[in-house]
């Protein structure tokens, strides 16, 4: 079945992610929790905390099934059902201001009649990055690997999701971008040009295309050299961040409304986080430059 | 008129309160930002940072008017119609932990028909306390000026604005209280009991009573000895800060979404908070009983 398919090829993931992170930081491991959700189903996050190279992350993975809550049934404007959703998470915080947060997501979706016949089913996910500091070779490189990712099943899927990204992670009371996008996708259902399971061999191509994506970014930037300044940017930033994941990001409120486990939605949110009345980078300086490519989403392939 | 009276009332607040602050403050004063709000009116925001007490913190007053927006034409359950409203907001975040940040608003609102004339009209406010270490003699010192002026107006008034002071600032996903509380009223509107004049008298006697309530607080605590590990436990409190005025607070949101002047809004925001996985404090720490104190509000006098 799909939904087995997909939660062992999640399980996976996770574990060749969490590995590889453990290898690159040098220093921390990933701790791990298992949790129970009592409507049914649970969890297992794991955070990583004061590592040599990440500050803070979590990659968490999750299977839920039971009655559709109240708040979902009027999200997807429909009554009572049953529902399955599996997917995996992930938030990483790096120490160095010159490398970028990163997210991930990738997720599963099936509804059910009485008779707990599927009655509607999606994948859905992405990934983007959030820099500090603007290496433009870094976006690059980070949206050549989504492209490359979304060309293999369809050659409009990069632009297409590419924008729906820009459009997601945009943090509307600030008119500017969370950080430079990546891929997001939704409600990614069957139809005459893709079936469920070639979806399930594009959702799966993107998430095992994350590591190739991030990891020479940071191996490019960690030991870069950063000034007290610098640091508090990233802070500011990172004060950004919270704002966009609480107050715009629909996956958290959904979480934070449906009494969803609050530790594993919000391990999301950053270490260390600034708020200064009124700052303005600089004119002409590397983090105004930054700001202006935040406000007019660019083309990076 | 009444709202020339208030708006004259908040202004010359403003001036006792900044004044009193920096007195208190000793180093920093605020710098004064007055701004234009396209559809009708503005205000004068002044902010404190790095002060010798002080942070960051924030004491403003507005005063808007025009049509009523789209979104709270739906939150009134009203069609179109002009409106006018005023307010002061003040926030104060102490660097020291052993001072408690305050929140305060008192504000006026009035609603028009075609003709100009007041067909709605009402105020609102309160002041609440958020301590990071408990002391007992601060919250019951607060509360006993808060009651004292409630008292002076309705014998009935400590308990109830006390309650729905709880009850608001209830970081509903954290099941606990953004802190120790204080006083919060909305939409008092005239009735057999009170006059508009009345409830003019009654917040302009809370407004009056802020000093009272929270300067002997600071001058009792500002000088108390800290670790950098009480100063961890601020920040991840003032990280539970962020997420209320962030995910919950209505006023918060509403200026968010209607395209207020955003640095006036989140001057709110503390200047340094941390998010830490899963942190609890230590069984039979002080930073444990603030923690109870928060899960069940208590009756301070």
């Amino acid at each position: 079945m799909l939904k087995d398919q997909f939660y062992n090829y999640i399980q996976d993931l996770q574990d060749r992610i969490t590995s590889s992170l453990e290898t690159l930081d040098g220093t921390a491991r990933f701790k791990e929790d298992i949790w129970k959700r009592a409507e049914g189903g649970g969890g297992r996050t794991r955070v990583i905390e004061n590592g040599g190279v990440f500050e803070k992350g979590g990659v968490n993975i999750s299977a839920v099934h039971g009655e559709l809550p109240k708040s979902m049934q009027q999200h997807f404007g429909v009554s009572e059902a049953d529902f399955f959703a599996c997917g995996l998470s992930l938030v990483l915080h790096p120490k160095n201001p010159m490398v970028p947060t990163v997210h991930a997501n990738w997720r599963y979706f099936e509804m059910y009649n009485k008779d707990g016949e599927i009655v509607d089913q999606w994948f859905g996910g992405g990934q983007d990055l959030t820099p500090y500091y603007l290496f433009d070779e870094d976006a690059i490189h980070f949206h050549s690997i989504c492209k490359n990712a979304c060309d293999l099943h369809d050659k409009d899927f990069y632009s297409k999701y590419k924008s729906r990204c820009d459009a997601y992670f945009w943090n509307a009371h600030r008119n500017e971008a969370r950080g430079v996008g990546g891929l997001f996708f939704d409600y990614c259902k069957a139809s005459e040009h893709m079936s469920m399971n070639q979806w399930y061999d594009f959702v799966t191509e993107v998430g095992n295309s994350f590591l190739d994506a991030y990891v020479p970014i940071v191996e490019q930037r960690k030991d870069l050299e950063y000034s007290k300044e610098q640091r508090d940017w990233q802070e500011i930033r990172r004060g950004r961040y919270v704002e966009f994941n609480l107050v715009h990001d629909k996956g958290t409120l959904f979480g934070l409304k449906t009494n969803g486990r609050i530790e594993s939605i919000l391990m999301s949110l950053p270490p260390h986080a600034q708020w200064v009345y009124d700052h303005y980078p600089k004119a002409g300086s590397e983090e105004e430059r930054l700001i202006e490519v935040l406000k007019k989403p660019k083309n990076w392939v």
